[in-house]
Order: C-alpha cells, then structure tokens, then sequence
C-alpha cells in the first residue's frame, strides 16, 4: 500500500470563542469514503529554552488550565500579525522572564497533534540575562525559575510541561544529550 | 508572588462533534478578574516508541489531518474503557504495526498544551518483534516503516511527527542520549 494524502472536498471554520477555532474538514479517503473530521484550528506560535550565562534553565512558573496544575513552563506564546518567529520567540522571553537572549538559535518545527493546524517554532536561546522586569499579559502569573540542566532534564523525563520536546531538541542542540556512535 | 491555581467557578463541555469536545471554564484569577477559558476536553491516550530486536524504530507512516502531511508517527491512540493505558499500548501497537513487544516500559506522562485535559501515557517498547498483520481502523490507512534510530532523531530534530516528546524520552531512557556528568 502507498499511503496518500488524503482529498479535501469541504472546509468550514467555526469560532467558538476570541481564542478558540474548530474546522471541520471533510476528506475523501483513499478507499472512497468521504469523512469529516474536527480539526483544533490553531495557528503560529513559538516556544523558547533559555539558557543563561550561568547554565541554569530559565523557567515560567504558572497555572496552567487544561492539565490544571502549576509548571515550569518553557517561555513561549502566539506569533503575531507582521511579526517574525524570531521576534516573537525574543519578545515572549522578554515579557515573561525579563531575559534576552545572547544568540537566539533556531529549532525545528514540532508538531503538536495529529488533529491540530499548529504551526510551532522552537528556539535555543543561549547565554540569556536579566534585562529588566517581566510585562505580563492580563491574566498571566509567572514566577521566573533558574533550574539547573540536570533537575530539567528529570523534570522532561515526568513530561511536567506543555512543551517537553522543545527542551529535547534544545538539550540535543547543547550537546548536553549525545547520540553515541 | 507567589503562583497560585485558579478556582474554576463554572464549567460546561460542549460536544462539537463525536470526537471534538470544547470546556468552557469561569475562573476567579488570582487578582479576583473572572474570566472563561475555552479548554480542549480529550481524555486518555497512549503512545510508544516501539524498538525492534535490530535495533530499528517501528513507525506508523500515514496521512495527518491536522498538520496536512504524510508522517512516519509513533504508534498510540485513545485508551478504552475499562482498559489499562499499557494494555492500550500494547493495542495499538499490535494494531497499527502487527508487531508485539518483547517488554513495556512506562514512561512519563507528557503533557501537550497548557489548554488541553488531555492525559498521554509514554511508553517505551523493546525487542519488538513482528507477529501478524495490521487490524486497522476504518478511516487509518498505514505503511509500517523500520527506521535506523539515527534517522529517527534525524526526524526528531526537525520535529517531523505529533508525539516527538515520546521519542525523545524513550531514547533517553534508552542510553541513547546521555547527559555527560
């Protein structure tokens, strides 16, 4: 069998509140059927690991609604309109750690859910400092945490944040995981 | 400041579609504003990073929706009612790939996105070994792939499917990422 991408006969994108968009999207599948599936309408966002000068993890701690709980959040949010990934990944860290990057470095793109249009960017900013206070969004908390790599590197082995393979990809990056040969 | 859960005052689950459900939630925020959170309700899934006794990663290439792209996926799906999440793992893997594990290793529970209930339980399959055919879903249309595990990060660096998080940890507990001491 060769699989296919599958035909897209009809779209239609309900808004079901300011920040939250359903499309039903319905397919002609390979054998024929025709299917609609719900797709999470949701679009750019950029997610950041910040490293600083000391080699601490610099962390958003905040409540976090769906899985209900408090996390050390990797820094990131919604790209927006005439704006850059790189300029949002830099303004999130600015806004809600207080950090700039030395070097912004770019990742991947990783995807979220197979159901989700989210376009993801990730980033490596290494040698962050404090630059000044953090500028919070209305209903945003956060308490800015220094973790060291290796009490990072347990917390992405529990998966306790929303991101955990931006913090992966960033550690692959540091050369802080290695694939042996 | 300390960072504080929010009190949800009122909730209501509204059923878009057989598989789409959205959480309308009231929350008092810690400053007393009373605002409502549109939350993605999902409930349990699995997913496995499946390793074959060659030392190659099984995969699921297939159509996804979401992202419009043909993915070589981890292995996963939702768990049933009534059923473990390693015996969901098993499933799906058996399901999707014809292949059976010699051993089932639970890894963390990842979490996906701040605005999602969603609860994902890793694993980590070793000395799989194929013993039948696929038993597919209606609407999953899938190729199996054994990938080389440096091609398999490869792909996880670039982000290139919807469980990276998995793959990631499933390699780290592997010995295959080391954090130098």
């Amino acid at each position: 069998m060769t699989v296919v991408r599958w035909k897209a006969l009809e779209r239609r994108v309900i808004q079901h509140s300011p920040w939250r968009r359903i499309e039903d999207v319905t397919f002609e599948l390979p054998d024929g059927q025709v299917r609609t599936f719900s797709l999470k309408k949701e679009g750019r966002v950029v997610c950041v690991l910040p490293i600083s000068r000391d080699n601490t993890v610099i962390l958003a701690r905040q409540y976090r609604p769906g899985p209900d709980r408090i996390l050390d959040e990797l820094p990131g949010g919604g790209v927006e309109p005439g704006e850059t990934p790189e300029d949002a990944a830099a303004r999130e860290l600015l806004e809600e750690t207080g950090y700039v990057a030395g070097r912004l470095l770019p990742l991947g793109r990783p995807l979220e859910c197979a159901y989700s249009t989210i376009e993801r960017h990730a980033f490596l900013a290494v040698a962050c400092e404090r630059r000044g206070a953090q500028s919070l969004d209305e209903t945003e908390f956060i308490d800015v945490i220094e973790k060291p790599i290796d009490a990072f590197v347990a917390q992405l082995r529990e998966g306790a944040c929303t991101d955990p393979e931006v913090g992966w990809m960033g550690l692959y990056e540091l050369g802080h995981l290695n694939v042996p040969a």
